[in-house]
């Protein structure tokens, strides 16, 4: 294993934390979706079944990990980190649609157009996108920090952001392109929210500017480390170990990092990833639980 | 014709202040929008392309005509009326998708899909609907007011709006329903969007709660008058006049107005709805562009 600048704090028990958080963001989410009844019932199954299904909760985490960090109670944040798993959810079932990736299984359950139908998912992944920023403006938060975090979560998801990013991921399928460009879309698909739950965790928790370009720099490095290790692990895994597809990005024609520049170079830009992103948590005063995450990034390579 | 309580006030000129409201709309749009160019130009292009097709730019006319009606300049909440503009374009665009209306005509146009494919129709759509809140986030407003109406968007969008009423208008296709349906799905559809543009338009103006609360009602009538004038039309318009495939919703076993109660009954439940909003524009000081927009929503009935 190799080992980072800064080294890896022995926090005791990380992944009970992982764990705990991940539980309260389940229950949190619970009671911020809408409850199965009518006159929409199917409409709120979908958002409750798509949401609800096991998750790692990589990116509420994050956002807890980072208030955390700069010295604020992780769980003022919480409701912050569901509108970012809102997003990261619509945005998985709008990217599992016949007419983008076609998938048919998630998380080791059918997804959500196979279980709803396609036209009960186009608007469930809608309707949450539409929750996200419910959740946002309607959390115990002031309103300058509001209006911050709504912001970095437009930028983080619209067209300079995942929406941009799986755009460019459909119109490369099949073609050959270049590590400049498949930079620009993991940047895009998975960088963008990861580094915006950094930043919004730090935002909503009163940190100062400089701190949340420190943790949003900080999460772009550990978003492009998550999607590296995650094409690693679409190329080596089973489908029973990933709950989908295994193999289905080189299916698709899919670029990939495995398929541009091999698996042992992908996993050394993968840690490489990580290590610059450490760089960032040097000046903050209680990051030990971020040194944690951004290892557990990767370590599924290890 | 049919005359309402309070009147029509005689404002020389309606046509041409709506039509430069529209003028207007159409050129912040433009700037607004992300330009063509690369990486994701193909989004950037569908994004355009779907917004600025000629459009009546009722919402934010109503929007401006909230904050002209409570004193306040109606340029300073023309971004309000582009972001809830933006929201409308997404709802349409997916709305046109083959998996929930499957529409080939829009305004004349081929619809977003028909021009760019199903994928990127999805993917511009959620963009779209991205780019309204950060519209609204980065706006030239008071952060409590940003919030406010971030909130008001969120709910008039999402499964207690627009979402929500779509929803139930495709799972009610090819059944029989009550009326009381019905006026949930036109509430949802149209009516929730409507009043919301009313209610943001007051509240970026700062107008207080009581005032706010009026242009919403008002806006829920004129919502609900305008979606039965659609329903009408779409029955006995041709297609040229229409811009869109006449008679679809029928041939498709939508419910509507004139399905359900005639066209008659129809007409009358459209003047009515215009009677009940406009009770709600007596204490306002400068409300006679309202008037004229609330007689403009159904006066294609004449």
């Amino acid at each position: 294993m190799q080992s980072f600048p800064g080294g890896r704090l022995p926090h005791v028990g990380f992944d009970i934390k992982l764990k705990a958080y991940a539980e309260g963001v389940d229950m949190r989410m619970a009671e911020l979706l809408p409850a199965d009844v009518e006159p929409a019932k199917l409409l709120h199954e979908a958002m409750r079944y798509s949401c609800l299904a096991p998750g790692k909760r990589l990116r509420p985490a994050l956002a807890m990990a980072c208030a955390d960090a700069v010295g604020a109670d992780p769980w003022s944040v919480l409701d912050g980190g569901c509108a970012i798993e809102f997003v990261h959810c619509f945005s998985l079932i709008h990217d599992d649609l016949p007419a983008i990736d076609n998938d048919d299984l998630r998380r080791g359950v059918p997804t959500c157009h196979k279980a709803f139908g396609e036209a009960i998912a186009i608007l469930a992944g809608d309707a949450l996108f539409a929750l996200a920023f419910d959740t946002l403006a309607l959390g115990p938060w002031g309103s300058d920090q509001k209006v911050n975090a709504i912001a970095a979560l437009t930028k983080a998801s619209g067209s300079q952001g995942l929406v941009g990013g799986e755009t460019l991921d459909i119109l490369s399928e099949g073609k050959k392109i270049d590590l400049e460009t498949l930079r620009l879309i993991h940047a895009g698909k998975t960088g963008a929210l990861i580094a915006a739950s950094c930043e919004i965790g730090a935002l909503l928790a009163g940190a100062d500017e400089k701190q949340c370009a420190h943790l949003y720099e900080y999460g772009a490095c550990i978003g492009l480390a998550f999607q590296i290790a995650d094409d690693i692990l679409n190329e080596t895994s089973t489908s029973e170990q990933l709950g989908k597809a295994a193999g289905s990005d080189r299916e698709r024609g899919k670029a990939t990092y495995p398929a541009l520049i091999g698996l042992e170079a992908s996993r050394e830009e993968a840690f490489n990833a990580v290590s610059k992103g450490l760089v960032h948590l040097a000046e903050l005063p209680n990051a030990g639980f971020l040194f944690e995450l951004a290892h557990y990034s990767v370590e599924r390579l290890n």
